[in-house]
């Protein structure tokens, strides 16, 4: 596991020293995928897909076989000003609801092999209403942060991490806002299902959060406008790139949270992949800011790491080919 | 298993009978959806997949566990023409690499438990040179339509198909002008990797193969332009129509073969999704012309039903997360 640190200035530590891919692997992956028997390029993305997984995973011919799903869940403070169609008490019920294996994420992990952690993070105490100032204290995202680096079984060769949060897409918005700019408006979206009168609710606050917390620092930030889950699940990815385990990002809440940590540290997200395009307004947006094209745009806005969960299938079934297919030469086919 | 035929004329007749789905058993299914726990609509196309899926399968809750895929081979007379970057060679050679386990659909199907099945039809006997008139006689035609019907296994809950014919993005191309009208070249691209002048000499003989086939009956079509595993694409998609067994369609071969139902009988397509959108120029036009939006898109172009068994997932998870998920009132959620 990477290295515990006690404050902010430790996880900038951790961030300034993850690895990189195995430059070796990733080049024998690719010499390997140009010999397997298919037209070159043939599988579209899926080539893309098992050369860079096998770059992080440091082998020419991966497999995978452990993908660890993960979903962190808080409260925010700022539900009370009315920014979701769902109440508050949805979070602690969808909690149970993960352990009780109801959920769509319980169904989506076992049918692709998943193990499934759940993780609740003081749910009795929601943070604070960032448009009073910052959402938590920095010992509060700091705790959030060692708990989602924690959460990661370092024997996964493969990470989903997702959320449950009545109220955590306006938190999301505020820090995609103060990261990338633009008008809160550009940023804000229908939730779970927000009327026109909601949304303009839930704008007017993420203008009065940004306003309250001035700061633009990328982890103070995470702080001032984010929540309990999504800092946790910045600390797993980050744990996860110190592990060499592949990650596959969800919606917009995720994406949010993983901004914040390439804002904060070049490359800190080159072991991810965007697992699809959430029908949340913004997230396409976010995406694009960072680079990251997504897999899948299925019209998904669930959260719960959901449609990250669904895209394990397409890297499985990237790392199935470039694993198991025979080669021109094994197979006795002739090359082009 | 639906009748046998012996002339087109009976399978024209097995086209007219089709059935429709269950209309019960989709409403139950749309009730199911509304009580899950998820924000409405939060799955997006999962949910429309799902109440569609329990439609063909006459159950509210429906189960996906014995996908078949079904891969047929041909060989086509065009090819001495020069239409493709791969030797004719290569047809026989990849349905031995089908047959020892070693191609890219073989990894994909063992991926998501499908069960395959390999049909190689007459490869020793190419089509004719649909230039010179029509690639298949009637009664090949309607051979190849009857292998395809009898390859499906009336136990499987979901069926793909997919091909294997050096060449056949020419015949494809050629079913798709014809049924659609304009330019040959806008119906003609690259296939698995042609160069500019193999690009021009592939459009001059889609040319011809119209010229030389005017017929457009869209079975006529099949018989002239098409070619053996094209055919009995067409013959396994209708059979599976017939067993209220849903159908994934790959890419613009797979597709074209598709067409020829739609045209010949409304609502032939009823039971088909659209598993991706390949990269071959023409396939996206070719899903328009048919309404079909595709599930994924990822730049594949291999043909084999790899587009369409990577989207079996996209069918489990949304089967899964339908028939798996509790209710709102189950876990003891609250509705918005």
């Amino acid at each position: 596991m990477p290295a515990p640190f006690s404050d902010l200035s430790g996880f900038r530590a951790l961030l300034q020293g993850l690895p990189r891919p195995h430059a070796a692997a990733q080049a024998a992956a690719r010499d390997r995928n140009a010999q397997l028997t298919k037209p070159p390029g043939a599988l579209g993305r899926l080539e893309d897909l098992a050369i860079w997984y096998a770059g992080w995973r440091g082998t020419a011919r991966p497999v995978l076989e452990r993908p660890q799903v993960i979903v962190f869940a808080g409260n925010h403070g700022v539900t009370a000003r009315g920014v979701s169609a769902f109440p508050a008490e949805v979070t602690v019920q969808m909690v149970a609801n993960f352990q009780a294996g109801g959920a769509a994420i319980n169904q989506l992990a076992r049918a692709f092999g998943a193990e499934m952690a759940v993780h609740a993070l003081d749910l009795d105490r929601p943070t604070a209403d960032f448009t009073q100032g910052p959402a938590m204290t920095e010992a509060e995202c700091v705790a959030a942060l060692a708990t989602g680096l924690q959460a990661v079984n370092p024997e996964a060769d493969l990470l989903v991490v997702g959320e449950m949060g009545i109220g955590n897409t306006t938190p999301a918005a505020a820090i995609a806002c103060a990261l990338f700019g633009g008008a809160p408006g550009e940023w804000t979206g229908r939730g779970t299902g927000l009327d026109d009168q909601g949304l303009a609710i839930k704008t007017q606050v993420v203008a009065e959060g940004l306003a309250a917390n001035p700061g633009r620092d990328p982890l103070q930030v995470l702080c001032a406008l984010g929540g309990r889950e999504i800092a946790a699940m910045a600390g797993a990815i980050a744990a996860a790139h110190a592990l060499r385990i592949p990650v596959i990002l969800d919606g917009f809440i995720c994406t949010a949270a993983a901004a914040t940590l390439a804002r904060a540290a070049e490359g800190a997200l080159d072991h991810c992949v965007a697992g699809h395009a959430s029908a949340e307004a913004a997230h396409r947006a976010l995406l694009s800011q960072l680079g990251l094209p997504p897999l899948l745009d299925l019209g998904l806005r669930l959260g719960e790491g959901s449609g990250a969960a669904l895209a394990i299938a397409v890297l499985k079934a990237a790392v199935a080919c470039h694993s198991g297919m025979a080669t021109f030469a094994e197979a006795g086919v002739s090359d082009c």
